[in-house]
């Protein structure tokens, strides 16, 4: 993919803060970021959605947010990975986003809209759902 | 951990609509869902954060996570996992929300106040945290 932005930083052709690099993955700091020590972890294997990145190379994606989460400290932290452009991507090259959150103001906000739970509607796509997993 | 509502779910003790099981992870239905098909996945393994489970007992989950989305066929959708009280953590046993982002109001909504990338500090703290990673 010439195109993709962390295509490129994988190649070395865009430099970056690297953190973390293996066969399989890298992860560097957000240049942008949220909160001190927000970091990404990216698979190598170049695909735009979770979905479109075979298993194998998702192997090493959590233990390196781990890593990530440790080296700096942080108490509280968020993971987020977004597929989509409705679901706030940005990029179109699959990455986890590690974010610190040391206080309301910094770090990501979340709003949480949840509904109230329909009994009968939940059954009805549980039975829809488990005849597709 | 005997008070733990996730553990809870795990033994049966409290029920909930399944969408897959292993030895390692469960996947179930939110029943207060931000969106149609807005579903968890833990692992079996006790924790309050992604940094207290071992490696081994986290394989399976982002794995399950693509199934989960995929039997949705959401286009656009979240991963997020929260760690502490200040990142919206509720319930103490590590999960992975995989929420589908249908239109602007259902699902998660982020807010992303981006701090302006000083590169010094970035330097600093690149410096800071390979030696930690
Ligand atoms: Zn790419
Ligand atoms: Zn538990």
């Amino acid at each position: 993919m010439a195109a993709c932005i962390f295509c490129k930083i994988i190649k070395g052709d865009i430099p970056s803060f690297k953190l973390f690099e293996s066969d399989k993955v890298l992860a560097f700091l957000d240049i942008e970021p949220l909160s001190r020590g927000h970091a990404l972890v990216i698979p190598k294997h170049h695909g735009a959605k979770l979905t479109d990145i075979p298993d194998d190379q998702l192997s090493e994606i959590l233990p390196v947010v781990k890593k990530l989460a440790s080296a700096t400290g942080a108490e509280n932290y968020n993971l987020l990975q977004n597929n989509g452009r409705l679901a706030h991507q940005v990029v179109d090259h699959v990455h986890f986003h590690m974010i610190p959150k040391p206080n309301p103001e910094e770090g990501m906000g979340i709003s949480w809209p949840a509904q109230k739970g329909d009994m009968d509607k939940l059954k009805q796509l549980h039975e829809a759902l488990k005849s597709k997993m």
